[in-house]
C-alpha cells in the first residue's frame, strides 16, 4: 500500500499546514512562517512522534516546490521592467554584495565555521525576499509610494544577482575554491548560456505556448507549460547549474507569450502547494535543539542582515540618487531574508558541501527578520524624520551638494538620445558575438562526442574536422554579418563623436574614416580569436582554414544581402515577441 | 540525484502529453486519449526505448489523478439537482443495473475468462463517462436540448451506482464472492457509513471552508481543501472503502460550502496536472501486442457497450416516461465507457483480483465507443425519425398509449403534496435511526479498542459496559427523539389518510389513535433491536439495563424540551449549509 502511505503523508502534511497557516493569519503574521511552523510540528524532532512515514518523497515533492517557485518569480520578472529600473538598482545591488557576503563569511568565521558554510552563510544573507516585501507593502498599503517603486526594482536585480550567486557557489563548490580568473570565466560561461538560452528560448517557447494556447483548453496548456518548465529545468541541470536557474529563466521566457497572464492564473494552484511543501519540508529539517544550541549565531547574524541591509541598501540608494528619506526607507524596507536563502541552502545540503546545522540557522534568521519588517517599515518614515533632525548642519549640507551634483551630471536631451543609440549598438555586437561563439563551442562539443558522424564520410581527422568548422561558419554567417553591421555603425557614431572637426581640423575625415573601420575590423578580430580558442577541437589543419577563410570571405560577399536578411527576420521575431503585451482575456 | 531523476520522469510524461493532446485537438479528438496514447507512446511496450525511469512514482502520483478527479465529480454534484432529476433517472439506472453487469460477465464467461475478470468487466461497462458527454454535447452545441439535461440527470445518478458497486467489488474481491445477503449487509453498511459521513460532514466541513476562506488568501484555502480531501480519503479507505469514493463524497460535501465555486477555481489545474498523470500512467499499463491478441474479445465487449447501452438507456427513458424519441437520443448519447471504467480496473488491479489484460481491453473499448459518441449523438435524432417511420401503426399505437397511461397515474396537486409530506418524514426517521445505530457502534468500537479507558475507573466489565451504553444512550438520545417524533408525526399523517370516516364508522377515532401510537411504537422497538445486536459489545446484563433504561425514559420526560431543541439547532444548520447559494465572487 504505498499508494495509501503517500496519500497519508500528504494529509498530513496539508491539514497541519492549513491549521498553522490559519492560525498564523488570525495572529497577523506571515504565511510562510505557519508552513515551516505546520514542518517543524510534523517533523522527527519534536513530540509526539513522527508523523511522516516517507520523508524522501515530500523532499522530492519539494523540489517541485523550488522549481514553479522560481518559475513564478520568473513569470514576474520581466526584461522590460529590468531596462527601466535597471541603473538604480545596479548601484545599490553593487554595494550589497561587496557589503553582505563578506559579512557574513566573517560572522562564519567568527564562530569557527567551515570555510564553505561561511561562504554559503553570506550568500544567504544577500538576498531579501521578494514574498515577505511585497506582503508587507501591500498590508500597510504603500504600494504605490516612490521608495516602494524603487524596492521592486531592487528586487528584481536581486533575483539575477542570486541566480549568478548559485551558479557562482556550484563552480566553488566542485573545485573546493576558486580564483579571480575561475570566477571570471564562471560568470563568463554562464552569460553566454543565458544569453544563447534566452534567445533561442525567446524564438520558440513563446510562439509555441501561444499555438497551444489557442486551442481553448486549460489541461493541455498547463500540462504543456510545466513540461517545457520542467524539461528546460533538466537541460539546466545538464550544464552543471541549478535547477532554480533553469526554472527561473524559462519563466522570464515564457512571460513573453501573449497567453503568459493565464498561464501565471493556471499554475498558481499547482505553485501554491508544492510550495507549501517545500516550506514544510524546511521545517522538517529543523531541530529546536539546534535552534538553542545556535542561538548566539543566530542573533549575530540576525544583527547582520539587519544593520548590513540597512546601511548597504540605504547607502547604496542614496549614491544611486535618492534622497535621504528614501534611501533610509528603502534600506529598512529590505532588511530580512526568506525563500532565496533556503533555495541557497538547499543547493548547499544537495551538493554536499555545508553542515546541516546552516539551516535551521538561515530558517530562524528569516524567522526573526520577517517578524520585524512590518514594523521596519512602518517605523522607517519616523525614523528618516528623527535622523534628519539629529544630523549636523554640516552633514545635511554636505549630503544634499551630493545629490544636487548628481543631478547636475544628467545629459542633456541630445546626450542622452546618443547615449542610448550607442548602448544599443553595444548590446547587439555583443548579442552577435555571444551567439557565434556559441555556435561553435556546440558544434565543437557534437564534434567530439561524434553526433555529427562525419566519420561516415571520410576517415582523415583534417577533413573532418574542416567539414564541422564550416559547418558552424555557415550557421554563425549571419550573427558574424551582424555583429559587422552593428560595430560598423558603432565606429560611425563614435568617430563622428570623437573626432571634432575644430580640433583635428583638416585631418578630420581621414581620421573619423579611419576609427570608423578600425572598430569593425577589432571585433572581427576579436571574435576571430575567441571562436580559434573555443573552438579549437575543430579548427582545421592552417592551409586548410586559410583556404575556407577565402570561401566564405567571397560567399559572404556574394550573399550579403541575403544574410541581413536572415538576420533581420530573427531580430524582428524576437522583438516581436518582447514587445507584444500579453493578452487579457482568459 | 533522485530529485533529477523524479523531475525527468515528470518533463517526459508532460512534454509528450502536451504534444500528443495539441495533435489529438488539431484532429478534433478527445484529449484523454491523447493522454493514453502518450502513456502508450512512452511506456516500455513500445519502440524506440523506455522513457521513464522510474514508472512506480509515476503510479503513485497518478492515484492523486484519481483522488482529484472524483473529488471534482463530487463539487459538481449536488444534492438539490439529484432530488430534481432524481424520479425518472432511478429507473433508467435500474434497468441499466440489471442488464450491463450481466452482459459483460456472459461475454466473459464467454472467453473462459476468470469469474472474478467477468465480474469487473461487467461493472466496467456499466458507468458511462460524464467527461466524454459533456466535452461532446458542448461541441455538438446540444446542452440546452431536453434529453441532455435527462443524460445529466443520469449521469449523477450513476456517480452513485458507480460508488456503491466499488464497495461492493471490494467486498466481493475480499470474500471470493457474495451472496444475497451479503450484498444487502454491504450495501447497509455502505449506506449507514455514508448517511453519517455526510451528515457529520455537512455540519463541519462547510462552516470550516468558510472560515478559511474569509482570509482571502488562496493558497491557505487551496491548501486546507487539498488536506481535508486526502484526509478524508484516508479515513474511508481505513474503513475498507476505496479512496475514489471518498474523494467523490468528500468532494459532495464541500460543495455544499458558500466558497466551493473558488474552491473549484482553486482545484482545477492541479487536478488537470494530476489526472493528465492519470490518464498517461494507463496508457503505459497498454501492449499493443495485447491488444492484437485480444481483438476479437475487444470487439466483442465494445457491441456490448453500443448495444447494451442504446437498449438499456433507450428502454428505461421510455419506461420512465420520456416519448420514444427523446429515449432514443438518451440511449444513444449514454452508448461509451470512460474514466470510472479505469478507477475500476485500478481498484481490481489494487485488490490483486483482476488479470493484468483487463486493463487495456477497457481501454481499448473505451477509445472505440469514445471515438464513435459525437456520431451516435448526431445520428441519434434521425434515428429517432427512421425508427417512428418504420414502426408498424400497432406499435406505435400502444406505445402512445403507455405514455399517456403514465401521464394519467401522475398524482393531483393536494396528493403530490401530502406523498412528499410523507417522503420527508420516512427520510428523517430513517436518518435519524442510521444516526442513533452509528453511535452505538462508534461508542462500541471504541471501547472494544479501550480507547475510552473505562477500566481506569472500575476493573468490572459489567459495569464498564453500563457506563458504555449509557454514554452512547446519551449521545443519541437527541435523535432517539428526533426518530420518535417525526414516526409520531407519520403515524397521524397516515392514520387520518389511511382510515376514512365514511368506512370505519363511528369507530374511526379510536382506530385512527391506535394507528398513530402504533408506528412510533414500532420505530422505536425497531430501533432498540438494531442498536441491540449492533451495539451487543456493550450491552449490560440485563438488570443494569432495565434500570438504564428506566432512568433514560425518566431523563427523556423531564429532558423532552431541550432534547428537542439541540436536534433543531442540528437539523437547521444542515439545511442552512445546503440551502446558501455559492458566492460568485472570486
Amino acid at each position: 500500500m504505498h499508494e495509501l502511505q503517500f496519500i497519508q503523508d500528504l494529509a498530513v502534511v496539508l491539514l497541519v499546514a492549513g491549521c498553522t497557516t490559519v492560525l498564523f493569519q488570525r495572529l497577523r503574521q506571515p504565511v510562510v512562517l505557519g508552513y515551516i511552523l505546520a514542518g517543524v510540528l510534523i517533523g522527527p524532532h519534536t513530540p509526539p512522534f513522527k508523523l511522516i512515514q516517507d520523508e524522501q518523497t515530500i523532499r522530492t515533492l519539494s523540489e517541485l516546490g523550488v522549481i514553479l517557485l522560481l518559475f513564478s518569480l520568473g513569470l514576474e520578472f520581466s526584461l522590460k521592467k529590468l531596462r527601466q529600473v535597471g541603473g538604480k538598482a545596479l548601484v545599490v545591488v553593487c554595494v550589497e554584495v561587496l557589503l553582505l557576503p563578506w559579512l557574513g563569511f566573517e560572522i562564519g568565521r567568527l564562530f569557527g565555521w567551515r570555510t564553505m558554510d561561511a561562504v554559503f552563510l553570506g550568500a544567504m544573507i544577500t538576498i531579501s525576499s521578494t514574498t515577505i516585501i511585497m506582503k508587507a507593502l501591500d498590508e500597510l498599503g504603500l504600494k504605490q509610494e516612490r521608495f516602494a517603486q524603487q524596492m521592486f526594482g531592487l528586487l528584481i536585480m536581486e533575483d539575477i544577482v542570486a541566480v549568478v550567486m548559485m551558479a557562482l557557489l556550484t563552480g566553488i563548490a566542485s573545485t573546493g575554491g576558486v580564483a579571480a580568473g575561475d570566477a571570471a570565466a564562471i560568470i563568463g560561461r554562464l552569460a553566454l548560456f543565458m544569453a544563447v538560452a534566452l534567445v533561442a528560448g525567446l524564438l520558440l517557447i513563446p510562439r509555441l505556448l501561444d499555438y497551444v494556447a489557442h486551442f481553448g483548453r486549460h489541461d493541455v496548456l498547463l500540462v504543456t507549460v510545466l513540461g517545457v518548465c520542467f524539461g528546460f529545468c533538466l537541460l539546466v541541470a545538464g550544464m552543471g547549474y541549478s535547477v532554480a536557474l533553469g526554472a527561473f529563466m524559462i519563466g522570464a521566457i515564457v512571460a513573453e507569450a501573449r497567453c503568459a497572464g493565464r498561464i501565471e492564473q493556471l499554475v498558481e494552484p499547482v505553485r501554491d502547494m508544492f510550495s507549501a511543501i517545500f516550506f514544510v519540508a524546511i521545517g522538517l529539517m529543523i531541530d529546536p535543539q539546534v535552534l538553542v544550541q545556535y542561538a548566539l549565531p543566530i542573533l549575530a547574524v540576525t544583527l547582520a542582515v539587519l544593520l548590513g541591509k540597512v546601511v548597504a541598501c540605504g547607502f547604496g540608494a542614496f549614491v544611486a540618487g535618492n534622497d535621504g528619506r528614501t534611501a533610509l526607507r528603502i534600506g529598512m524596507g529590505m532588511a530580512q531574508i526568506g525563500e532565496f536563502s533556503f533555495v541557497i541552502a538547499t543547493l548547499g545540503l544537495g551538493l554536499g558541501v555545508i553542515s546541516r546545522f546552516l539551516y535551521p540557522v538561515a530558517v530562524a534568521v528569516s524567522v526573526l527578520t520577517t517578524f520585524l519588517t512590518p514594523y521596519l517599515i512602518r517605523a522607517s518614515a519616523p525614523a528618516a524624520d528623527v535622523l534628519a533632525r539629529a544630523m549636523p548642519a554640516g552633514a545635511r549640507g554636505m549630503f544634499a551638494a551630493y545629490t544636487a551634483w548628481l543631478d547636475s551630471l544628467r545629459l542633456n536631451e541630445e546626450g542622452a538620445a546618443v547615449a542610448k543609440m550607442i548602448r544599443r549598438l553595444l548590446w547587439h555586437v555583443a548579442i552577435n558575438a555571444m551567439l557565434v561563439v556559441a555556435v561553435f563551442i556546440a558544434v565543437a562539443f557534437l564534434y567530439r562526442r561524434g553526433y555529427l558522424h562525419l566519420d561516415a564520410l571520410d576517415a582523415r581527422a583534417g577533413l573532418q574536422r574542416a567539414l564541422a568548422w564550416s559547418l558552424a561558419a555557415l550557421l554563425a554567417l549571419p550573427m558574424i554579418v551582424a555583429a559587422y553591421r552593428k560595430a560598423d555603425a558603432l565606429g560611425l557614431l563614435l568617430a563622428e563623436l570623437g573626432i571634432r572637426e575644430r580640433f583635428a581640423g583638416a585631418r578630420t575625415y581621414p581620421l573619423r574614416r579611419a576609427l570608423a573601420k578600425l572598430i569593425p575590423l577589432a571585433t572581427l578580430l576579436a571574435l576571430a580569436l575567441l571562436v580559434g580558442v573555443l573552438g579549437s577541437a575543430i579548427l582545421p589543419p592552417r592551409q586548410v582554414l586559410l583556404a575556407l577563410l577565402l570561401v566564405f570571405a567571397v560567399a559572404t560577399w556574394f550573399l550579403w544581402r541575403g544574410l541581413v536578411a536572415v538576420h533581420a527576420r530573427l531580430q524582428a521575431a524576437i522583438k516581436e515577441t518582447l514587445e507584444t503585451p500579453r493578452s487579457e482575456e482568459f
